[in-house]
């Protein structure tokens, strides 16, 4: 079968485990009559193409875990990740009204339940990693995958790639500042998500923790690079949010810095990277390689 | 000595000593120049009673731990609390320009800066008691900690609380209401620093859990009717924030539903159940009585 289609029917299939786990947490406070509950739900599961699950699972597999042994942190990443977007998408933040197509939570809601959701979500994050089954090889490093999903979220990682975005509005900035924008704000959870993979293995990730940390911040990269040049190309029914809304806020984009046709040959040269990464590794590179190609390959 | 002087000298001293933990902790940050890591030292390091810490300390040493034993749990619990209060500041939640009488987060930086710092914070927590020391018999719990933590802070507990308590604004509700609220609002955290200092202690803080939530339980009950209380009859200058501001709100409050009288004698109740509930312990709850004493008779 072409790999573009084994890639796209994998997807699929673990965004629906993925959604299905995530339904599951929920569950839990199925008893709590709370505006704040159907704010998480609505957050966490309207739609979303579940790109860190899918690295957790991949990840994992090829290192010999069954999936039921890598939903906790596929589930507890994706927390994380539907967090962010809806404290991004604040007024005070990035100001969107449309994510995925659908109003975003602020809008649907209102802007203190969006604050208080995107606070649960994280808080489940941790939860999540802290409770959920894991394989016995995985549960040796239960506390090491939580230092580490902290430490990609927090203020060496994620938020503060959030902070530093939100700095270089309205201003130019070099490449490499842009870079290291990046390599906390969308990076340091998909490196977070491949390692999320590999300690659910136990040993065995461990020892192709560097192999895989090389490949993960060449397709976290690839990502960022590839989401600018979508704003720039793509259309807002296919995006889900509206197209140019970069340029609209100022933001700096590879396009803006490298010129459309420069940004898809950076894109190209991660995609590249990725793969050399991926030949050091003496595993079934199937679905990590797939999903480097989807990266550059996708339309939204 | 008087047991009031012994009290505010061992809450001094326990505020000073997580202050120098939470000082440590932010300077993991310091190679990081950032308006986030700025923010972050503000929101963490800027007065504060240290209320939970002292619990998480007292039940701790209670049960034999050295001080230098708890600081872990210590420090993720004020963290928690931190990141709460700088959200619950925000314009779309309470909207308080001042906390301990200086600017709140938001104000002294921006909005999205303070939404961010509050994230991280939050974060932070999870980062400390994943990563920082613990006694031999502590390590044990330490994933059940975590467990503690996140289910004290997230929607079953202190952001359901907050969420209950912004719905429950500009309409009456009934003292039972009210106090679902609070023992999700401020209660379930308290609760959580207490259970902390438990299990920092292993098999022996577990044996006295049950006698020790219903303490905690009530202790942390009683902090919210005297904050209530003071609401009404202090002033600005000695709370750090402004007085009556429950009222502007229109939040019920216990002097509301029960009248002041009737809410100093709730208080009064919870003090003795707090204590009660310290006769079953088998160990010197010196400090932990003289906590209850304190939280009724404070002025701020």
């Amino acid at each position: 079968m072409d790999a573009k289609v084994v890639m796209n029917e994998a997807l699929t299939s673990l965004q629906q485990r993925n959604n299905a786990q995530l339904e599951l947490w929920l569950k839990h406070f199925s008893n709590v009559d709370s505006r704040l509950i159907q704010a998480m739900n609505y957050g966490l599961l309207l739609g979303g193409k579940r790109v860190r699950p899918f690295l957790v699972y991949a990840t994992g597999q090829m290192l010999g875990c069954e999936l039921i042994q890598l939903d906790t942190p596929a589930s507890a990443i994706e927390c994380i990740h539907a967090y962010s977007l809806i404290h991004d998408d604040l007024p005070a933040m990035d100001d969107d009204e449309l994510r995925r197509g659908q109003p975003t939570c602020h809008v649907k809601f209102d802007e203190a339940t969006a604050i208080l959701t995107g606070d649960a979500l994280q808080t489940l994050a941790f939860s999540i990693l802290a409770e959920g089954p894991l394989a016995p090889e995985g549960e040796s490093q239960r506390v090491k995958m939580i230092q580490m999903l902290a430490q990609a979220s927090g203020a060496q990682g994620m938020c503060l790639g959030q902070a530093l975005d939100l700095a270089a509005e309205n201003r130019s900035v070099s490449v490499d500042e842009l870079e290291h924008i990046h390599r906390n704000k969308t990076g340091a959870l998909i490196r977070c998500a491949v390692r999320l993979g590999a300690l659910a293995a136990g040993e065995k990730g461990l020892a192709v923790l560097p192999q895989l940390d090389t490949y993960a911040q060449a397709v976290g990269l690839a990502f960022q690079v590839q989401d600018d040049i979508l704003d720039v190309v793509s259309d807002t029914q296919t995006l889900g949010k509206p197209q140019g809304s970069d340029e609209q806020l100022h933001k700096s984009t590879y396009p803006a810095l490298l010129g459309l046709e420069g940004a898809i040959e950076k894109a190209q040269a991660l995609l590249e990277e990725s793969l050399r990464a991926l030949e050091a590794i003496p595993y079934d590179t199937e679905y990590l390689e797939a999903f480097a190609r989807y990266v550059i390959e996708r339309k939204n």
